[in-house]
């Protein structure tokens, strides 16, 4: 069986991470499927999914991560083709890619308790974020 | 058709790197499964998955790139939330993911001759880690 | 359902970065699987896939960004072991991993307008890849 779904999400940029979780549990509890592995992929080659312990501290040190990776204020050549500023998001996004994939038993996920999966927006503005799930099992 | 099942690995933490294929080709072996993909997913917010040619100075490498992504010394603002000293851990988990997504043929793994499955544990402690791993095809 | 594919790529080594995705949905689009989810991986230990906006100058930013992270001219204790010279190219392949699962709908990938998939070829030399595209659903 496999059902397709989506999650909507606004995002403020500059490293905005959103945790996603309850959205995810929500799908998964209102499907027919009930184990098996679900795929979370953001259109758009700005953004990335990953889980984290979502907390303000930890939040931070990602950002601070990524900044140094990819500085904000570094001239990137992307600049060059579209007078666009936010090389550095593109960067950031590829690196770590713009899905995960995730099992799930009795209509719930297999996380951790201190495991939540995120969105996390790199672009340079604000956002309205598409996620696609799609749920594939028995 | 549908299979999951678990991997258990006793690590060290500090980037301790372990070679899962003998476990993962032993399951896909014995699964009813022949040709699909199967995911690997660890849970908890401190360990990845991903391949390497698994050999000693290899994984000395890894060790040291990781380091220099997220240094153990440095301060992590996570202290401040739990007074936990493992900020690098979560840092490095995030960046690099929990999860792998491999396809099999005949129930073997479709990896190259010099490409293992290794757990990645960034924790600064031992672990019991358990891994999931959902097996997907026909 | 389940098919399984491939994509054969020449490349040029040293971060060589191709765009797949017109193979991705040549596959995609004569598939007897109209909506589910492709599962594109690489098998070898110096290369990864992931999704780029893909345009000359932000190919040399992720270029430049993964040379700050895994430089070429550094010493690698891998070459210790076979007198490779491709440290680089192996720990760029792990931190980055080989596959990507990326939802289909319509038997079209459900990308961006702005994001294409790709292969990153990080070998010291040239080489010809294969790449297993899985593809499951209804």
């Amino acid at each position: 069986m496999i059902e397709s779904h989506s999650i909507h999400v606004n995002t403020k940029g500059h490293c905005d991470i959103i945790n996603i979780t309850p959205q995810l549990e929500g799908i998964l509890s209102k499907s027919k499927i009930k184990e098996g592995m679900v795929n979370l992929f953001v259109s758009g080659s700005t953004a990335s999914i990953s889980t984290i312990e979502y907390e303000p501290n930890l939040v931070r040190d990602i950002q601070e991560a990524l900044e140094k990776i990819a500085p904000e204020g570094k001239k990137y050549h992307h600049k060059e083709t579209w007078n666009d500023d936010n090389g550095f998001s593109h960067v950031r996004a590829t690196l770590m890619k713009p899905g995960l994939t995730v099992p799930f038993r009795d209509k719930k996920p297999l996380l951790g308790t201190w495991q939540q999966v995120v969105l996390l927006c790199f672009d340079n503005r604000s956002r309205e974020r598409e996620i696609t799930v799609t749920i594939m099992g028995d």
